[in-house]
């Protein structure tokens, strides 16, 4: 434990000064949700709360990395520092990301005010969602002026991750099928800026029209009454010839402007907080019933058993209860 | 709780008579994840283990809805009966499922034969997964023969749900973008059956073998490895002009003799265990810290002294553990 305490002694400065090997293992850190980690996020949360936290994302194919890499060169250009999440929930088995994407995005960015890093589901359930809004802190607390998030934004895992962001911008494009338009329902709801990418395509009058007339309909509902809430821009985009690109970051800076006035800023960041709580509070208890009975033991007895699995959890949280080790500090 | 009791006692016995309003009452007693649903799955538990669980998942447009449905009426036709979970994570605010082939599939089926339930994401992360397997054991305590769970296969929580059954059907088509190529390369891990649907349009030669060399890299890697090994295989389809299908269903029951024959279906059946139980497991301490310290006071009392959520986080545990009400007898 002394090691670990010197380890941080000697992370936290360099991190916090921003130097790029230190927030890369401080995101490896928060990648692997030790003890390490939940001390470093102590250390370093007091940092937090200057960046820029921009999350993006829409169905597959709707140009999402090339909007982060033009929204990024964009920032870049003023002088601003940004750090990219690429955030893949696709392949909880091999942790693998989209590997195409990131290779292109780490050419084009030699740039040191640049920090790009890919992340993948590791261990449990809830854990990606749990360890990107720490790759977030670290981030932020690095001193980068902004953070974009990029994820496939289709199940609920992947709107945990981007419910960590302050403004959420939500990628389409013109002419998908069916289902992806169902998904497209699914993200409506969170998106605080939609961008019709790919705009010179075929059919985008329709698909924004389409667009125009689902938050017509969220609005009705009431959801999104009084004078000042805020209505989500629809801003189209051909991403790829940097067309529209600014007027997305006009948008995500007006948004932005609006959630301080309003003070959604702050109700906003108490229910991200309330969100952390409880992804940590159940891998807490998980960890504690390993500490305890054993999850693996107790699973093969009611398996042998044939208990049902209600009757296996409660004996294991019954055994949490009689015995859990406290934590190693944290 | 009396009320509760013969609420159940007279629902159990209507349910293990397979009577679908008893059905439909117990899968909402699943989705609500109450009291009364944790002693129901507790009562019919013994009686699970006789269906045969089938997922059907894949990418959005894929035609996974059209292939569930000719699967059905194939059993059916030898007079077996099924149940039919439609699993849509997409709208986790609103609840929402896929409308149109909810509607579709019950315009097809006035079978007393079949039971179609359209199940959305409900309460907090992990919910869905969980409502799932419990709507899973229902349907097949009420003697169903068949259940087949369609999901949109894409992010954590939809491969939990489809980690619930014996055979995992992945369904893709020629022709589909990068981003989806990545989606299909997260499913190929979880797949037992692949099916090519669609496979009369272009590019099913090169799409059957972007798919063998993908299965292939999988073998070389070792973990498809040994002579008792499963290899899965590629079944063309044209599902809506029922092309293939009958070689799907043939494949699937290969693939359970497989199971059965090789040991590895009840060492399935205790992963699921174990998944259903750490799922469970999270939910009751979220629970628990509701009742105790509660979760939403401590956010804000966390969110006002700008604590960071390891450490909100650890006191919620700490307050579970001092005094964690025991659950209502279940």
């Amino acid at each position: 434990m002394a090691a670990r305490e010197a380890a941080l002694d000697a992370l936290v400065p360099r991190l916090l000064a921003g130097e790029p090997q230190a927030v890369a293992r401080a995101i490896s850190l928060a990648e692997d949700g030790g003890a390490a980690q939940r001390e470093l996020i102590g250390r370093v949360y007091g940092k937090t709360g200057r960046a820029r936290v921009v999350g993006v994302t829409g169905p597959p194919g709707a140009g999402k990395s090339t909007l982060v890499d033009r929204l990024a060169r964009l920032v870049r250009a003023r002088g601003e520092t940004v750090g990219i999440l690429a955030v893949d929930p696709t392949s909880p088995y091999t942790g693998g990301a989209l590997l195409g994407d990131r290779i292109r995005m780490q050419k084009l960015y030699t740039d040191p005010g640049v920090f790009i890093r890919s992340m993948a589901t590791r261990g449990t359930m809830g854990g990606l969602a749990r360890a990107t809004h720490d790759a977030v802190d670290v981030l932020d607390a690095a001193g980068f002026d902004w953070v974009l998030v990029e994820t496939v934004g289709v199940g609920q895992d992947e709107v945990d991750v981007v419910r960590s962001v302050e403004t959420v911008v939500v990628v389409t494009v013109p002419g998908l099928g069916d289902d992806i338009q169902a998904l497209k329902a699914g993200l409506m709801e969170i998106a605080d800026v939609f961008v019709l990418n790919k705009a010179d395509r075929d059919g985008a009058e329709r698909a924004e029209k389409d667009l125009r007339f689902m938050l017509h309909l969220a609005e009705d509902d009431g959801t999104g009454g009084g004078a000042a809430a805020w209505r989500p821009p629809i801003v189209r985009t051909v991403a790829s010839r940097d067309e529209g690109v600014p007027q997305v970051l006009e948008e995500v800076e007006r948004h932005r402007a609006w959630l301080a006035g309003s003070g959604e800023l702050e109700r906003r960041r108490q229910a991200h907080l309330r969100l952390r709580v409880e992804a940590i509070l159940k891998e807490r208890v998980l960890r504690a019933a390993d500490q305890t009975l054993g999850v693996e033991r107790e699973v093969e007895r009611g398996f042998a058993a044939r208990l049902d699995p209600y009757r296996v959890a409660e004996r294991l949280f019954t055994g949490v209860l009689a015995g859990a080790p406290a934590e190693e500090p944290a």
